[in-house]
């Protein structure tokens, strides 16, 4: 019976003196000369195991058919061993108590030169090298919390939606041209001819709340295969997606992405708070979430620049004469700059540090969104700590509209006779978004680019591991 | 505020004579002459509504800017409809209640031709049929309930896992080479490269494991560039997918998914109840799969061919004469016939149609199975209804029986560093298996053709909508 590192100390109050065998990595070893402390890592967190006498220390079980040969003796960084012994309860080791190690079976032997330091600090590697070394790397606890948080919010995403009527769908990533009609798609030779990769399921979701779901969501990948490398961009994401059919307007969507966020973090501060902890980060509260502002574009576009100015203005007043003749370049769009001085001002004027934005003009976005008057959108973007973590908004669903208004897209309706096919037979009032779910990763604790919050991440130049 | 076809039984209960409004789709329409029975559809379920003349089936309020065109009027099936109306028990209707409508108000209206029977007996259209016009036939409540079943397993695989201590992970599907160094790749053009799509996300779960996160599970697609066409194959199907470390055998692999499919099946029950009913399907229930044998591979094929003898054996007593010359073919391998065979014979023996092939020989497993002697390998297939639906097994964690097993694989080392790196700096003990999603919901309906459980199939000559 395998003990699991959290439960040591239990052991050690309930079954004083009483053997136990724990299994695990050796995550750090500290000779005291004669006494040797081994910290070792499971999936439940770190144990302390004292080695009283170096003896113990070697492997009392041949792992293989050979004895060791000459160099392989003695313990290496992460090997994976079974360790027997009596629990000890010391309040100076990790979760109050340590192990008194009786024997030590070496189950798998690491190479003794690690190319990454996994017991090491984070923050002395670069990305490239976290990235290089991914199996290593993510070994990390600091790095592994990344993705503690990741599954969590995949979790409570699904069960919030669930609760509300949703339906999980899963839907082709192979489809005969893009969603948009955009050209960043990459092509897959599938038999004798090409398809793309989707970069949404939108069209998939629309078609299955037309289809009487009404209700829908996904978590699957999606591809963009944009050639610039930022640390806000992936060319392969997990995308969190999400339909619904009979809404009024992108309110009701912003509503829902509320409530969403709200339960994704109670969640995370509830199941990850030792991850959080690691990365000195925490979670908005409901209370935040609730107080988001939802400023429409035309609005936010001003706040952003007077924000800016403001900020400036500040700077230079503080720093004097240096900075005082800097000017702010105006900003005519929400660009990434945009997104940043705006979430600095909510959590100024609002003490949250999530924004709504709504009402994007007719021509930043598709085809299919659905025009609230003349110039206008019922769209919407959240920002979340200055990063866009979210697209969406209400969809086009009358089939004349539709048609008419393709011309004006460069589209041509005998290109869209699958969309078309969408809106001819019954389509009812619907829109959606989509999570970026390491963006919202990311945000959350605090990653300085989007990469660290995938696991293997896919870039221009990066295809593996 | 909108009433649930579901909840229209209850409203005629605790709000007698009050005015409700229902939304949905127009699924049926009978003119008794005079009065009209309309069957609406939504998400919920159906509800009947009853126009007692005909000016009430006139839109009461213009859906869009200009006045109907000639032969624009009528109420068409599949249109999305809102009707306000007083309801009423009726023991007969759907649900126990009907509405007696006041007012409707045509919110899209669906061209009067439709393309695919929405309504219809599915049994009398064929399967291209359906898949051609899938954004129609999804419509259909039958066929509906194929992709309601598929979410509840979906939900249940991952809830149990999680109870489990399982995390929840997402990798990538664009890899630099087939994780099984196989041929049935789909290639990608990915900037000036050329990557695959992933037939399996072991390789990486296999990393997790070997991370300390030593239990993991993925959802996601996967991919196989089969060229041929069978009712079993899906060209991109969702993989349910486990990894888990410090095993000992597949036996442990094989309670765990005794434990999973219990889980799913009990769910499946207990949600999933109209949409059984309306394939006249059944579950296993949690003793039926306790009961389920696991066989090895060697007496698995020697089962199947006495079982395909005593079957013919049978058929020829029965049928006398005519059969009786006839010979069946020596079973050697477990194909799709064996694998009917196999469900059989366990459903006849033990009273279950699960059964576990384990004990698989080295030749027809990948080069990472677990050997447990010099012939075969700690592997496993799981049958379910005369279908596999998981291969599992356990894999080589030692890096040297690894390099020493690669050239019996025609493999080389050089070009296996990926894997290689997985194996030299500390792996344990560990397996897992996956779950072919779509495979599992045709056999728990009892569907011909798996595609019928895929919302998008892709094959061949299939890549739209």
């Amino acid at each position: 019976m395998r003990t699991l590192a959290r439960d040591i100390s239990q052991a050690a109050r309930d079954r004083p003196g009483e053997t136990i065998t724990v299994s695990g990595w050796v995550h750090r070893i500290r000779d005291m000369g004669g006494i040797t402390f081994v910290v070792l890592r499971d999936r439940s967190g770190m144990a302390q195991i004292v080695f009283s006498e170096p003896s113990l220390l070697k492997n009392s079980e041949a792992s293989g058919e050979k004895p060791a040969a000459e160099g392989e003796n003695g313990l290496t960084l992460e090997s994976v061993v079974t360790v027997s012994g009596i629990p000890a309860l010391n309040e100076k080791a990790p979760g109050g108590a340590e192990l008194r190690a009786a024997s030590l079976v070496v189950v798998s032997r690491a190479m003794p030169e690690l190319p990454y330091p996994v017991n090491g600090d984070i923050a002395k590697t670069g990305l490239e090298t976290i990235l290089d070394n991914r199996l290593l790397s993510v070994r990390n606890p600091k790095i592994r919390a990344i993705f503690n948080v990741q599954a969590v919010i995949i979790e409570a995403f699904s069960a919030c939606l669930r609760s509300r009527d949703f339906t999980e769908i899963k839907t082709s990533k192979l489809v005969w041209g893009g969603t948009e009609g955009g050209t960043e798609l990459f092509t897959v030779e599938y038999f004798d001819r090409k398809v793309c990769l989707a970069q949404s399921p939108q069209f998939y979701k629309e078609a299955m709340v037309a289809s009487g779901m009404e209700r829908v969501f996904e978590v699957a990948p999606a591809y963009r295969a944009e050639k610039h490398d930022t640390p806000r961009h992936l060319n392969e994401y997990v995308s969190l997606d999400v339909e619904m059919g009979f809404i009024e307007s992108e309110k009701d969507l912003i509503d829902l992405e509320r409530e969403l966020l709200a339960r994704i973090f109670e969640e995370v501060a509830r199941k990850n708070a030792a991850d959080l902890a690691l990365w000195k980060a925490s979670v908005p509260d409901a209370a935040a979430v609730a107080k988001a502002p939802v400023i429409a574009y035309e609005d936010a576009v001003k706040t952003a620049n007077e924000w800016a100015n403001g900020q400036a203005a500040k700077a230079s007043g503080q720093a004097a004469g240096k900075a005082a003749g800097r000017k702010t370049e105006r900003i005519f769009d929400i660009n990434p700059e945009a997104e940043r001085f705006l979430c600095d001002w909510s959590a100024a004027e609002y003490g949250t540090d999530l924004v709504f934005v709504n009402e994007f003009p007719r021509r930043y976005r598709p085809f299919y969104a659905y025009p609230s008057d003349a110039n206008r959108t019922m769209s919407f973007d959240a920002l979340f700590r200055g990063l866009e973590i979210t697209t969406g908004g209400r969809r086009q669903h009358s089939y004349e509209a539709f048609v008419e208004v393709l011309p004006r897209f460069g589209l041509k309706l005998e290109n869209m006779q699958n969309y078309a096919a969408l809106l001819r037979y019954g389509c009812p009032p619907h829109g959606g978004f989509a999570i970026g779910c390491e963006r919202l990763t990311a945000r959350i604790l605090g990653l300085a680019n989007v990469k660290e919050a995938s696991l293997f991440p896919r870039d221009r130049k990066r295809v593996a591991p």
